[in-house]
Order: C-alpha cells, then structure tokens, then sequence
C-alpha cells in the first residue's frame, strides 16, 4: 500500500488486513515497499481508508532524484482512491463502504465521496483527480483562463497535459502545447491543444509568437518549475497576460522583467480539495477523462519499476494497484 | 518649461512663444533649466501643447540619484497637463484650445481632452491624472481590489497615498496603510485608509497581522519598489492572495516563497491612459481628489529645489507651474 497521509487524522489500511504496506524511500533512486503497523482510529474525527489505486506523482521525483532535502528512510507517495473501511465517532462525510478521492495537500481533511455506484474504467479518470487534474486545473485558474481565450502550457508531464485539459475545459479559444514527444503530443491534442510546437528554448518560443501575430498568450501555463521553462513562459506572455504557475517551482523572478511588461504571476501547490465537486462531476458526466494520463499500470509490488519509468520519462504517470 | 514627450507625435512649447525651456538632469543631482529648441509639428498627427502646470515624478528620482544608468545631459519629466496651442492636419480628437492631460508611457499617442470648463483648483487633480493616481489605481486594479475586501498599502508616497484612495474608491472594506510621517499618516486617512501602522520590517508586518487576525489582507499595493518593501508585502499578504506592484521594481523573488502559499504578483507601469475616462470623470464630479498629494508649489524656475525637496522627502509631490 502506498503511504499518503493527507493530514493527521486520516490513514489508510491495506486490502489483506493487518498487512499494510508503505512504500519508502531509502535512498536516493531506491524505492522498497515495506510492511508497516496497521492505521488506527485515533481521533473521532479519523477514517480509515483501503486504497484500490494510487500512482507516482511528479513532485515525488524531486525527492527521488535528490534534488530536495530529504530524511531517509520516508514513506513516499499522495495521491490515491479507495474505500472506507473504518469512521471515528465524528465522522459524518463519509461511511464504510464509500468510494474516496484523497484530495492532494490543501484540504480541509474531508474525503470527498464519489457519491455514485461508479465502472472500474473510471479509476484511473478518479485517481487523477486526487492531485493531477486539479493541479493542471490551478495552473488554467491561476492564470484566468476564461473562455476564448489564447493559452500556451509549458511542459507535457502528466499535469501539463491536464492543464491542456482544463483550458479547452473553460472554453480557451486557442491551446498551444509545448511538447517534442509524439504519444505525448497526440495525447495533448486529444485533450484540445489546437497547435503543438515541438521546439523548446528561443525556438520554440519564437515559433509560439508567430502563432500568436507576435502578441504573445494571454495565459501562459508554467507546469514544469524550471529557471528554463519560467523563462520560456515569460517569452511567450503578452504584455499584462498572465503566467500560472504549479507545484513546486525552482527559479528565480526578475520583477523589473514582469513589471516591465505587466505581465502577472499566480500560482502554487494546488488547492485540489476546492476544485474536486466541479471536476468530478465532470469526470461521472464523461465530459473529460483526465485518467488518460496514466499510459502504464503495474502491481504495487513493482513499485519501483514505476518510479523509474517515470524518472525515465519512459511514462508519463504510473498506476498502481494493490 | 518642463519637457515631457510622451510619444514621438507629441511636443510642447512654452507659454512665451519661442522661448521652450526643458527641465535638464545634467549630473547626479544635477538640474538646471535650460532654453531649447521650439517644437514644431512634424507630422500630421502631431500637436504642440502649451504645458500649464507640470510636476516631478518620483520615478526620476532613480536618475537624478544616479540609481539608474542616465547619460547626461537628457531631459527630464514627463508629468503635465496643458493648452493645446496647435495641431498636425490628421488631428481630430483635440483642437487648439482645449485643456489636455497627457497620459504618462504606455498610451495610445492620444491626449485626453479635459471636455469641459475647469476651475484652477482642479488643477492639481487634473495633473495627478496624468501618472500618480493611474499609478496608484494599478496597484489597486493589478491587484484585484473589490469591494469589501481587504488591502495592505507600503509605501507613502504619492503612489501610495494614491493606491489607498483608489482602493477605498474600489469599495475596499478595510484599507491599511503603512506610513510613520504625520502629515502622510492624516493624507492617508483623508484618502480612506482605515488603518494606520508606523512600523516597518517585521515589526509593521506582525502589526498588521494583528489585525487581520494573523490571515494576511486579500489584495497588497507595492508602491515603493525596493526588495525591503516586498518582503514587507509578502509578509503580509494572505495564502491566495494578491500583489498589485507599480512602477520599476528593483527585487528579484525566489518563485517557491510566492507559490508555497499560492501569492500572486502582477503590476507594472501603469496604463495610465486607460484608465483616465473613469478617473477624469470621478474629478470632475467632485468624488476624488487626488491632487491633495501635491503639498508644495513652486515656480519652474525653481525646479532644482523641486527635485531637492523631493529626494529629501521634505515634500510629497513638486507642483511647478510656468
């Protein structure tokens, strides 16, 4: 069982029992899944979850490659579904027997029931909504994306091609995809890119700005969170556009550089709790199917294969089951 | 007379027929009045401007104390309003006559007719049109101030002091303004400030988390540029909330404190023209008056001391007039 605590008072026990599973990690690329104690009920307040599918998530790739601090051994992982198998007293949301998303990181520590009899096919679309779709979602809100509108996203990780997504999602007129991988281009397109520039650096920005009769996006999706790809957003906003920006970014901001152009910047570790009733009823209604994103799926027990698929780039986003 | 082309079309002469003087910044700290050319329209979209009344921006302080790279001799000043005392063939918008205010930088190139008859004493409010109060409303605008939201306001001069009008004429439910000089202190109130803190650093920013019961204001104005400033500004801005930032900036910002807690940034140079109709007629019907910021008058022959009472801050804003 992945380990993905969203906040204090909710845990998760594994489908065998007593038998939890937690993948750590021990070292920098090493992945172990390893038996830890049973979750308990502590607080009135607390539910315990049986998780039927979780994945890898971007963000865990920062602690996996090194790049941030981190103290080993830890358990690893956040986004998941499952069901409840257990309620504190207080518990009142949610009952024994409910389909859950976990909403990712900014939460008020509810479980959002899915509230409907639901296919298998909809897990990977459901599992998508515990962090991915919403964060690419944040990307397209932070940055005011509204209908008719010109959008450029930066980066095509599973978030950048969520934020495709969301964009066509809230009617942007036009939806240019920066991406050079073809199962991740066409993949885009069938999300509602209109255009796919291949290009990166100067290039690609240059050929963004001949779409746009060299004016620049009125919104522009910053989902990677480095100094190049913050640099290449800036090059492709319109003067008093607006850049949205995810997760966990990693560069420097000039001001002089925006404010010279008026260009704004919002954004951050998405408040994906908040967006969950809109986009999940999106998800029953069949309107989008953010669980396109997972292009592998692997038994839990493979966990490590699916880390290194995605520190590979051999995947886009890794399903895992129990 | 003050020299102040806003765009390569517009010129001005002074009210004595061919005796042009222009504001020349000749060193650091330097001013000296000097005779120079007349302007002469040269093409047909061209007017000549007789300037009446002209003022010192603080952005041309960042020359005169050699903060920014200036090669001297230039010209200086870009504030004024004036009587249009000739016209280009093409011009229809204005006639010779008319009482204009001229739209500081980004601008469409035309000048705004004033479109009625106005006392002297509106004078100095016709004149805070042209920069310092669409400087202060972009703070307010860039930020998204509405009604009954709350602001935080750093900075006292005239941009400040104009952000917290335009905030409280936005329908801001509380507006806090940071400033420790008396008369600034009773201007701000006079402008809608419902709050007044003196500290500064730290201190000011745990002050103002004192009253906002340690949340943060909604919507932060930025108008004074420095990386002391922003910090301030960071400090007290809420998670989600907005900074609206005026003018040239001089900080550089690690992208991670804003997206931690989901703060955006957006600002700039301020496109004053835009915003003139509904200031102007705010003005002219009596509901601002923004002109207040102007606490000392002098004669352009004393524009050196303009710019001296100014740098030592003895003055809010230099009012000159021919």
């Amino acid at each position: 069982m992945l380990s993905g605590c969203i906040s204090p008072d909710v845990a998760e026990v594994s489908p065998w029992g007593s038998d939890m599973r937690a993948t750590m990690l021990t070292a920098v690329r090493g992945i172990e899944l390893r038996h830890v104690a049973d979750p308990v009920i502590r607080f009135p307040t607390d539910a315990v979850v049986t998780v039927t599918a979780s994945c890898v998530c971007g963000s865990d790739l920062h602690g996996y490659r090194g790049h941030a601090a981190t103290v080993f051994p830890r358990r690893i992982g956040h986004e998941f579904i499952g069901v409840v198998s257990g309620t504190g007293s207080e518990v009142a949301a949610v009952a024994v027997g409910d389909l859950v998303i976990a909403p990712f990181a900014i939460s008020d520590g509810t479980l959002v029931r899915v509230g409907a009899p639901v296919d298998d096919q909809l897990t990977p679309d459901l599992l998508a909504l515990s962090d991915v779709m919403g964060t690419g979602h944040h990307a397209a809100a932070s940055a005011g994306v509204k209908p008719g509108c010109t959008v450029v996203v930066v980066g095509d990780g599973a978030v950048g091609l969520c934020a495709v997504l969301a964009s066509a999602r809230l009617g942007a007129g036009r939806v240019i995809a920066m991406s050079r991988r073809g199962s991740r281009q066409k993949l885009a397109t069938e999300f509602g890119a209109t255009d796919i520039i291949a290009e990166r650096g100067q290039d690609g920005a240059a050929r963004v700005m001949d779409l746009l009769a060299g004016v620049g996006a009125d919104c522009v999706l910053e989902c990677v969170g480095t100094q190049d790809s913050f640099d290449q957003a800036v090059a492709v906003t319109r003067p008093g556009g607006m850049i949205g920006c995810v997760g966990a970014p990693f560069y420097d901001i000039p001001a002089a550089r925006l404010a010279g152009r008026n260009i704004g910047l919002r954004g951050g570790v998405a408040p994906v709790r908040a967006y969950l009733p809109a986009l999940l009823a999106d998800v029953l209604a069949g309107l989008i199917r953010p669980g396109r994103v997972f292009d592998l799926e692997l038994p839990l027990a493979d966990v490590a294969e699916a880390y290194r698929a995605m520190d590979e780039r051999r995947a886009i986003k890794v399903l895992l089951r129990p």
